[in-house]
């Protein structure tokens, strides 16, 4: 794989951040590659680990001269950072993203990228329930699809090349328009999220009754849920608050069916319950079938860095 | 590890019993494994992958003269099939189970148990999203738990001998009161499933609106849930409808909890989600802190054959 820009600064160094630049340079991407994290700990961490070719104490430092610039912080984050680095961004060069919600932060960046500088969000569907400069891994994107979400009179060039470098880190790409993104997100992601928050929020009140039970005997189920609901607090309150119609459209047709099994669950109606649990079984071939899980442990999300 | 019991029985052949057996092998824990399943194919299937060193035509033939049966069949059939080995039935035998729920299992095995065998519930902490007689494997028990649940009068050393057994598989070994077991299991594994397929039937209503898409970018969190909507219908039928107060007092809380967490989305209430998420991590610290979960990939839930 050869380069696709001279220089690529990341913008929030966390699990995405930092598995794109062990990605980037397992392919040789970028001649360099900068960083910038607000916290200080984190920028420490980020040069002992050589996390970033050069990481700076400020974004705007890690913008100015770079071909690409990928804003890596949470969504509810993004404007203020695009306003911190639109003043030295260079002509030509593209700015995207990698939220899980695509309206907000083009609403919220939009405004702010300069004539001549290239807007191309995107949200690569990859991750862990890992957070930090040192959870990241070059592996976590290969095979994973990566949605391209041009706005409105984005140059088919830019779109391209970014193309070009999310395929050179392993991902799959596609292109999908905003609103789609969110409602279709909310549905494979976000409201599974929020679901997996509450039931372990329900185990959290139960512990007082059955003390350290639950935890001992997690089983499955609640294991799985357990690992969900510890992703990052920042990425997903913003994550809910800036996708907040898809999201309780989704949790109130959640609710609903939830009341229908309920229901047959009270009446004991079994050939519902039955019927109902075989027809889940194949979304589950459907998405085996699609590539998108396999029969490799762990999803391939284990930790190995090169 | 020496031998426990000289012939020990398995009533259904699923993915437990499939797995009992590769780890019965492995330590030498029985002299002779019988096996009987109900459907004609899954005895076809186990002769031909030596699944059992007698496959038997019928739960009697397969029961008699063991010194352990272990009644692996769906928590609703256990009745039927307690009914039928009980004439044949040896005295100071024991009859075992692995059902997800123990109250009902109780209650319904109980009558048949003949004077002179000793009843010992028990319910093994796993399993994985497969089924049937080719998805066992022997270290599928290998540091669970295993939750022996004895009634009243159970014989001593009957559950001692129980507890060898389950240990040379692999477990580690708790007793537990059946009531108790059935309220702390809805809290880590029935409401959870439930909640699962649930999402997954709110995915399958919204795939005639986003066609494919749900399947072909699954990302983590609706991934996770469909991997746990895949278990087994019948036996997740049974488990609801025989551990129905418990299930549905987990489920009318956890409904509670979700509205809540809705109307701070709802409200735009930053801090309310933020303390939420954050407070649910510490919970998936103490899983791992208690030995449930590992690094390891994928629970350490390969399918590895012997």
């Amino acid at each position: 794989m050869s380069r696709v820009y001279d220089r690529v600064a990341l913008i929030g160094l966390g699990l995405i951040a930092s598995s794109m630049f062990w990605a980037i340079k397992r392919a040789g991407l970028a001649g360099e590659v900068t960083g910038y994290a607000r916290s200080e700990a984190t920028r420490d961490t980020a040069r002992r680990i050589g996390l970033c070719d050069r990481v700076c104490d400020s974004a705007a430092e890690a913008a100015e001269g770079a071909d690409l610039v990928v804003l890596c912080v949470p969504v509810g984050a993004m404007g203020a950072v695009a306003a911190e680095i639109a003043p030295v961004l260079k002509r030509g060069a593209t700015v995207s993203d990698v939220g899980s919600v695509k309206r907000h932060v083009i609403d919220a960046v939009s405004p702010y990228i300069p004539e001549g500088v290239h807007f191309v969000p995107a949200h690569p569907l990859a991750g862990t329930e890992h957070s930090g400069p040192e959870s990241g891994f070059a592996e976590l994107f290969d095979n994973r699809w990566c949605l391209l979400v041009p706005v409105a009179g984005s140059d088919p060039a830019a779109v391209a090349r970014l193309r070009d470098f999310w395929e050179g880190i392993g991902s799959n790409v596609d292109e999908m328009e905003a609103d789609h993104h969110d409602l279709v997100l909310a549905v494979t992601s976000h409201v599974p999220h929020a679901i997996a928050y509450t039931m372990v929020g329900v185990a959290d009140h139960l512990r007082r009754v059955t003390e350290s039970e639950v935890i001992k005997y997690s089983a499955a189920g609640f294991r799985d849920f357990t690992r969900i609901a510890a992703s990052d607090p920042t990425m997903w309150r913003d994550v809910f608050l800036t996708n907040k119609e898809a999201t309780l459209d989704i949790l109130g047709r959640f609710a609903e069916e939830l009341f229908v099994l309920q229901r047959a669950i009270r009446m004991g109606d079994e050939k519902y319950l039955f019927d109902y649990f075989t027809r889940t079984r194949a979304i589950r071939r459907g998405i085996i079938q699609a590539g998108q899980d396999t029969a490799a442990p762990d999803f391939g999300r284990s930790k190995v860095k090169p």
